[in-house]
């Protein structure tokens, strides 16, 4: 008999789906725990009961507080928007909740500090949902990487390109400064900080030009940044919002000494790889299937819970291929020294605390 | 509250997990009918009930028989090997359940068309598994095709390459014509002759190649094939389990008088289209999840899986988009034709019973 | 001091003006023989001089009687319409020029052998102007299949289509039969058929459609047929002047027992490689510029006319790597077996003389 | 009759043969002067002298002071190591040479800009070779950014990519600092500023890390930047030697708010275009063959040196579509802006003299 674990869901749009489906799906895989979907939580009554219905909760409520410190649960995940992170989180954690929170992990790399330091000391394990490092293609090159199949590396090019931010409707939330804290940096720029810190290690200096160019924008639609790497590599890294072409790519080069990768969100299941000569196009499509037959975008979630399950069931970390909080911080670090630039004019060395 | 139905598998192998995938997911797409699990049957004692446990059936058996006349079943679903595929569906159907069976239906078109008669005289709804209908941009193909928007079609060239045959044991079914019937014309081939006929319409007849070329082997490594279509429209189809190179490259053109699409499954969340000019390359990604994110292909068999309860709730059919039994008895004809030519050398003109 | 040789070239349209760029431009590759561009002839006075003027020529006369007798002329380049191959081809070799003929070298298998054993019986040195063969990656190609790095070749397929059929005035000589022969056939097909005889080897067998759908074309607009190769290898051939979206696409890939490859026209400089795994995309550009600098289609014929002056010469021929009379003449065997194909609605098998 | 006018190479090697042959093959797209070429310099006697023969040079000499005093030269054509760039043109400039100039201008923006005035002051026609503004994809993005097709432009992002560093011998005289002037940056990053400042307009602001990363290279191998348009876009810019994978990738992308472009060189006649919605590919292939029928690399300096001649003849400039020497000074600028900000670790602005 596989031993079961309580969880509790803070959120019900876009993140509450795709981690309601994850902790649905994980249960094919055979986890080390068993969720149980015990509350979702949302402050739209009606849409919150319609949440639960649809994804398989077995209570829907309107205060998290009701969840953070219930006895049933064991895990709590926080889908919720990015003002609503830190809060129900920290408050979880101290009660002794294992936590996940979604990207960015707070609004800026103090709230992010706090929440890491909370869940440390509370002695839970915490992901930070970066769910991109559970693409096959890029555990796969995280692999070479850490191979050495790569050599050293030189340089790491990262850009995330979206094109819905010229005619969105200007009073969503992503594009409100107090529920959001950034734009196209924090929603798109953090997955990228986060895969050139799983790939490449540790940013050691960034300069950035950050711009906002649709009126009624608080945030940022868009980033350009230079980075420099602790290991000496350089790189750039890039976010918009307002790329028209461009419905969702994710992409990314790494160049090292002795061979290179690519990879492009837009297909999925391929990575390129150079061992010095000629990229070839590697199928990479994990193994839940025979070879060839992919996964989705949804996937990546199930997979990652699936780590976390792991973590909490192994009394460890998600670390080193699930985000932590730290990881979380860390990224928030950098997006902080992007602004700091922008600010600025100057090349933004990193100190991390 | 939702209805429910019982749903009984026979398979517990690569088709068996698909499916009960889409069984255990599609729970989550607000399906006018709740699929229950009741019980996977197949030989091997030890192995259905580990798949039992690990997809979440109820109960496992090693015998179908038990199935088909179970009062709690009211859709089975045969994924078995492909010549399990007739007795245990035509004795469902004649049972009162409704039947999905994996393609290709029979292990020829005799066998097909026995099971659809069987299935249509029951009066129950019968789906064949063509489960690449339901990939997002396929489905936008079609539909671009009956918009009238390419206008009348002159040609549509399909291919379905592997490379595993070169190296896998000699010893595996899919090379046993007793079990699997053919080879890469009812395993790859039956795929694209049923896109070819979802997209381009009825086939008038074919001249094909069909080949061997690994020791050991009983079946067909591969076939190309010209076909002419009943709408004048005239092109190329073939498969391979021997082109190394590609893993699982399922591909197809349409070139119409207004316009032409083209689709790769290792592109999958790509449809590239001409309105007369230069292709444009669409990402189609449905409606799970924003613009851009993408499925996956095991995601094909809940949506396949969501209409067939759709089409039981309704008491119709799964036509035009799901591929009904009729649909795989015709593909059996071309898939016969295909093997005729290859006797007798000749262009086999198509006659459907 | 290089020896010379005058060249008399017959046409000045499309092909007149690729043929005598390449005259000019060969000068710089350091041909064992500097062409003189002694006499440019067409039935159209004006543009015939216009011609002469611009491609550097220094006669232009009306009359290629003129040119097949002129003791100046060492190499007679006939690059008129289908119709016009024949008879000044022969007449020049009977009188001892070199020849040049742009395929398809005659329109049909019998005109072709007799152009054929004119030019060998002369002995004079004779090439079939199939240029793709001297498309960089074409000729890798080749020469790793020549290694035997593919292993046993099981596959070839190859497409050549365009879109310009539908919109384009009928009363153009492409789509008149007495001036032109066949239509996508001859002028598309036969490269493919070409290539298909440089890569794979002897043609054994065809079965074909060929179809005209345009009102007022006397010729095919496109042909789908499958082949089998002396070798024990199938394939695939098509083209077509109605695939809209598609330019000039002449793609083709071949898989063997160790390896595959597969190229496309529109990406000239990249041949993709399997050596048993994943393609890797090699840049193919040539020895003229530094690696990645590419050629362009142009250049093709510089190439060409390169082997013709070395083969001159030389004292030899073209073969392998250029197309000989004898390799036009065996493609117009398949040609019109394809055709007889249509006819027949039989698998034809091909008999050389 | 066609004028003439006659011209002199200083150089023979990589440019040298590349102009050589452009001069050559101007002669057939109907240039309103003929270029004659008169002579050919370099300090290797036996070299120069070998490149003479091969390229039609009527004299080789080995002292460039030969040839701009030369009555009979109209053109001086420097394609010589950045270090022998100044000063001779500088000279035939003085002497009433029309001068082009191959880029880098000069080895920094004070050379380049003494270049630009000389120039300037002698009144005649110069030209700096940024020879990707003549890839036919690449001046069809031109004219659509300039229609206002793609609406006010957002963002900029370009990269130059070889790999050819890691391995080549350090004494080549493009790793020399004296004869150089930069690596990565004036070879590969000079193009890109052009490309960047042709489409996208003037440049305001750099901030930059420059990198050299092989021992024994003097100058770059790399640098990373992002950049600020007087328009308002911003972007990044990036160029190495150093990545695996990539022989010769020169690609940008540019996103409007009405719609974007993307370019790779490695696909020389392919441009992306959306107006909004999905990417299409369109075939640009210029006006010299039929649709789909692509140029070389080697032709852009045709292109180059037949506007160069156009504008001659007709009393005026290369610009806009031309690069003049005002060009090659402002690129050289931003060059120069980012070597400062590599040393300051600031945003570098722009100020043009």
């Amino acid at each position: 008999m596989t031993d079961t674990i309580g969880v509790a869901m803070l959120g019900y749009a876009f993140m509450g789906k795709a981690h309601s489906r994850a902790f649905h799906d994980v249960r094919l895989l055979d986890p080390p725990l068993q969720p149980e979907l015990v509350s979702i939580s949302g402050r739209n009554r009606e849409r919150v009961e319609e949440a639960r219905g649809r994804y398989g909760w077995t209570e829907a409520v309107t205060d998290w507080h009701e969840q953070v410190s219930d006895p049933r649960i064991g895990l709590f995940d926080n889908g919720g928007p990015n003002s609503l992170h830190a809060e129900p989180t920290v408050e979880a954690a101290r009660n002794g909740k294992h936590v996940l929170c979604e990207k960015p992990l707070g609004r800026d790399a103090e709230e992010s500090h706090t929440m890491w330091r909370a869940a440390e000391d509370a002695g839970v394990v915490h992901m930070c949902g970066f769910n991109y490092r559970f693409v096959p293609a890029i555990r796969r090159a995280c692999e070479l990487i850490e191979s050495g199949a790569l050599g050293e590396i030189a340089h790491f090019r990262a850009r995330y390109l979206q094109s819905w931010g010229w005619d969105a409707p200007t009073d969503v939330w992503r594009f409100d400064r107090a529920q959001a804290g950034t734009g196209a940096l924090g929603d798109l720029g953090a997955h990228i900080v986060d895969l050139a810190r799983y790939l490449c290690g540790e940013v050691a200096a960034v300069a950035a030009t950050v711009r906002s160019y649709v009126e009624g924008h608080e945030v940022d639609d868009a980033f350009v940044a230079t980075v420099e790497f602790a290991n000496g590599a350089i790189g750039t890294l890039e976010s918009s919002r307002l790329a028209l072409g461009r419905v969702n790519q994710n992409t990314f080069e790494l160049n090292g000494s002795r061979g290179s990768i690519a990879f492009d969100l837009e297909r999925f299941d391929e990575l390129l790889v150079s061992d010095g000569g000629a990229y070839r196009s590697e199928r990479v499509t994990g193994d839940w299937w025979p070879p060839g037959h992919g996964l989705g975008w949804g996937d990546t979630f199930t997979l990652e819970v699936r780590l976390l399950l792991e973590a909490i069931a192994g009394g460890g970390s998600v670390a080193p291929h699930g985000a932590t909080f730290e990881d979380g911080y860390r990224a928030a670090e950098v997006c902080d020294a992007i602004l700091r630039s922008e600010e600025s004019g100057k090349k933004e060395v990193l100190e991390y605390r």
